[in-house]
C-alpha cells in the first residue's frame, strides 16, 4: 500500500513541468492573504520566537509596506498581534533565508503545467542590505521598492513576450554547466539572462535598461535560485496529499527549527531544533557567529538538487568545504540511499548522465539513519551582517523520528 | 638544450594573458595586407587547389569587398592571379573552418598582455548561410555587411567601455561550466553576454539593440569560439621562435592538407593530407558527404582545449560520438602523453582541478605515435550545405614525421 502510494507520489514529482507564466504582486495572487499577513521561511513560528535576522526582515518589510515608519514602530506592531505570521509554504510560496514575503512584493508565478497547480517566490534582491539576510536599512527598503516598481514590470513584460519560460529546461541545462542549483546558480542565471536579453531589449524603456542589466549582472549569481525554488515547490505540492505516501514534500527552516512535511500527512509539520551549519566561514567569522540553519531553499534538495546534486557541481566543493570532487560524488551516492528513484531528465553529466536522486523517503531515512544534506548559505545571527559562509547542513533525524511515529499512528488509526 | 628550450616555450604558453582590447577592420590592423589579399585557414594553398567550400567562401568575400558582382566574376578574379592568398596564421589571424578573411572585415584584436603581441580573429557569423561553411548567397553577404556596419561598432564601444576584456578569465570560467571551448562554447558565450549586456545597454542605439541581442542569443552558441581562438593564437605566437624548442605552435587545416608548425623552426609548415573526420553525422549524411578536416580552430588544442580538454565537457560526448564520459576522461589522459605539462589556471573541475594538458611536444608525438585529437565540426564537401556533423579528428603522424626530420637536419646543421 505504501509502496504503491510512493510510486504515485514519485511519479508526480518526476512528471512536474514548471513554467514561469507571470510576475504579479503577492496581494493579487495569494489566497487568504492581506496587507497584515507576513510570510516567513520554515515551519510556523511566532514573532517573539523568531531569530534576529528574521525579526529584522519583518521590520524592514513592515516599513516597506508603509505600516511602520521606524524599526521601533515596526517591532511594536509585530509584537502587538495585529500582524498574522504564516509559513511561506502554507501559501504556496518559498522564500530563501528569512523568506519574509508581503502584500506588495512581486512574485514569480510558476505553474506546474502537468497538474495545473501554482507556486510562487519573490524576486531575488541581489547583494547588499537584503532582507533575506536580515538587513533593515533605507537601502533595503529602496531596493524592495525598485524591484516592485522598476524591475518587476519589465521582467513581467519580457516573460509575457516569451509566452512564459520553461524552467525545467533551464534547470536541466544548468546542471550540465556545473550548477547544483542551490548554492550555485551562476549558469542558470546566465541561461536566464540569455533567454531574457532580447525580450528585455524589446520591452524595456531605454532609460531603464542600464540599471536593469546592471542589477542582473552584478553580484547576482544566485538570481535564478528563486525561480528554481518556485519550480520545485510546484513539483512538491503536486506530490503532496497522496494517501499513505512517505515521500518528504517539504524541508524548511526558520532559523530556530527545521520542519519537514510528508505527502501522506499533508499540512502537518514535524520539527526539530535547527542545527548550526558545518562549512567554510568567511575570514573573521566562525560557527559562534552563525545563526542556526534558515530558509525554504531546502525545497531544492526535495527536488534532487543542492546537496543531492553535489556530483554535478565540482566547483561547489570549494565553496562549502567538501575535501574534493570524489567526496562530492560520494555524497550524491549517499543520498541515493534515502531516495525513491532518479529524475528522468535532470541528469548529472559526470555520472554518465544518471538522474538526480529524487524523492526523499521518510522510511529510508529512518531505516538508514542517513540525514538529508542541504547545501546552504550561513547567515550571521547578528542582523545586518549578512552571509558569513556556506556549508552543508544535515536535517536532524529527530524530525523524521517524529514523523514516522505520527505516520504509524495514522496508518493504525485508519486501518483499525 | 632541447629540454631547456621547451621549458622556456612552455613557460611562455603558460604565462600568456590574452585580453580583447579592440575591434578594428582587418585593413587597419594587419601588416602587409591589402584589399587584394585574402586570408584562409590552414597551411598555404593556391586557389586552384582549394576545396569547394573554401572556394565558395572566397567568391562570397570578393563580392562582399565589391571586387566582383557575381560568383562567376569572383571565380574568374580568383583564378586570374590578381588576388594574393595567404594563410591566416601568417598574418596573426586564426579563422574557423574556411577562415576566409578580407580587408573590410572587423577583427577581434587580442593582446597578449604578458608579451605585447597581437592576435586576431573575425567575428563569428552565427548560423545560416555563412562563409565559414562555404556559403555564397545574398544572405551571406548581407550578414557580413551587417556585422561590419552594425554589430562591430557597437561591440567595439562596449569593449571600450569595459576597458577591454580578460579572455583567460572567461575561458577558465567556461571550463568550470562544461565547455571544452572548441566544439562547445555555450557557457563561454553566455559568460561573454553576461559581461557585455550592461555595456551594450549603455552604448547601443536603442533601435539596434533588439537585432543585436537577437543575433547574440539565437543559434549562436559558438559565438565565443573566435575570441578563444584569437586568445590561444596570442599565446602560441609568443611561444614561437624559441631556438631548439619542439613545441607545436600551430595545427591548422585548409580542407586539403593539415599543417603544423614548431617553435624552433618558425614559419615552416609541415603538412599531410587532411583526414576525413570520425564522428556523428546529422541525419541523412555520412562520411562520403564530408569535406576533409578544415579550419584554424585546432589552435584550441594547441592551447590545451578541445579534444585535450574532453574531460571537462561531459556534454561534448554526445555531440561528437564518444561512447561515454569515462572515454572522455581517458582521452584527456591520453593527450597528457604528448604534452609537456599542465596549464596553471585552465583547470578541469571533474579531474579535481588538474590543469589542461598543455604544450604538444613534437618529440613525444613521434616517440609515442599518439596523434593529437581535435574536436571539430564536419562540413559538407558541397558548398552551401554547411555543417553535417561533428567528430574527433586525429592530426596525421606524417606531418610530425616530416617535422622531426627537418628538426634533426636543422640541429645537425647548426651544431656542425
Amino acid at each position: 500500500m505504501i509502496q504503491q502510494a510512493n510510486a504515485q507520489a514519485l511519479s508526480r514529482l518526476k512528471s512536474a513541468s514548471p513554467r514561469l507564466i507571470d510576475i504579479q504582486p503577492a496581494g493579487k495572487v495569494l489566497k487568504d492573504f492581506d496587507r497584515h499577513t507576513l510570510l516567513h521561511a520554515g515551519p510556523p513560528i511566532a514573532y517573539s520566537r523568531m531569530c534576529e535576522p528574521m525579526k529584522e526582515a519583518v521590520h524592514a518589510v513592515l516599513m516597506y509596506e508603509g505600516l511602520a515608519d521606524s524599526r521601533e514602530e515596526a517591532a511594536e506592531l509585530a509584537r502587538s498581534g495585529a500582524i498574522r505570521f504564516l509559513p511561506c509554504h502554507e501559501r504556496g510560496v518559498v522564500g530563501p533565508m528569512t523568506g519574509v514575503t508581503s502584500y506588495s512584493m512581486p512574485l514569480l508565478v510558476v505553474r506546474n503545467e502537468t497538474y495545473g497547480n501554482l507556486a510562487f517566490s519573490t524576486i531575488n534582491e541581489g547583494a547588499g542590505d537584503v532582507i533575506r539576510f536580515g538587513a533593515c536599512t533605507p537601502n533595503t527598503i529602496r531596493r524592495l521598492k525598485w524591484i516592485e516598481e522598476v524591475l518587476a514590470p519589465v521582467l513581467r513584460d519580457a516573460v509575457q513576450l516569451l509566452g512564459g519560460l520553461d524552467l525545467s529546461a533551464i534547470m536541466s541545462q544548468a546542471l550540465s554547466m556545473g550548477d547544483e542549483l542551490h548554492m550555485r546558480n551562476i549558469a542558470a542565471s546566465m541561461v536566464l539572462l540569455h533567454r531574457l536579453a532580447d525580450p528585455l531589449a524589446q520591452v524595456c524603456p531605454p532609460e531603464q535598461l542600464h540599471e536593469i542589466m546592471q542589477f542582473l549582472t552584478t553580484r547576482n549569481d544566485q538570481f535564478f535560485l528563486n525561480f528554481a525554488m518556485a519550480a520545485n515547490k510546484s513539483a512538491a505540492d503536486a506530490a503532496s496529499g497522496v494517501e499513505y505516501s512517505t515521500l518528504v514534500t517539504t524541508i524548511a527552516r526558520n532559523g530556530v527549527e527545521v520542519g519537514i512535511r510528508v505527502s501522506g500527512m499533508p499540512g502537518r509539520w514535524f520539527t526539530a531544533p535547527a542545527p548550526l551549519v558545518e562549512g567554510l566561514y568567511f575570514s573573521g567569522y566562525s560557527q559562534e557567529d552563525a545563526n542556526p540553519d534558515i530558509g525554504d531553499s531546502a525545497i531544492m534538495e526535495v527536488g534532487g538538487f543542492g546537496g543531492f546534486a553535489m556530483a554535478a557541481s565540482p566547483a561547489i566543493v570549494r565553496l562549502i568545504g567538501i575535501p574534493d570532487t570524489d567526496e562530492a560524488q560520494a555524497f550524491t551516492q549517499l543520498m541515493r540511499n534515502i531516495t525513491m528513484g532518479e529524475h528522468p531528465s535532470y541528469t548529472i553529466p559526470n555520472q554518465n548522465f544518471a538522474g538526480l536522486p529524487l524523492g526523499i523517503d521518510l522510511m529510508k531515512v529512518v531505516e538508514t539513519g542517513i540525514e538529508p544534506g542541504l547545501n546552504t548559505a550561513i547567515v550571521s545571527k547578528q542582523p545586518g551582517v549578512g552571509m558569513i559562509g556556506a556549508g552543508l547542513s544535515r536535517v536532524p533525524f529527530e524530525a523524521f523520528a517524529k514523523a514516522i511515529i505520527a505516520f504509524d499512528e495514522m496508518v493504525q488509526e485508519r486501518l483499525s
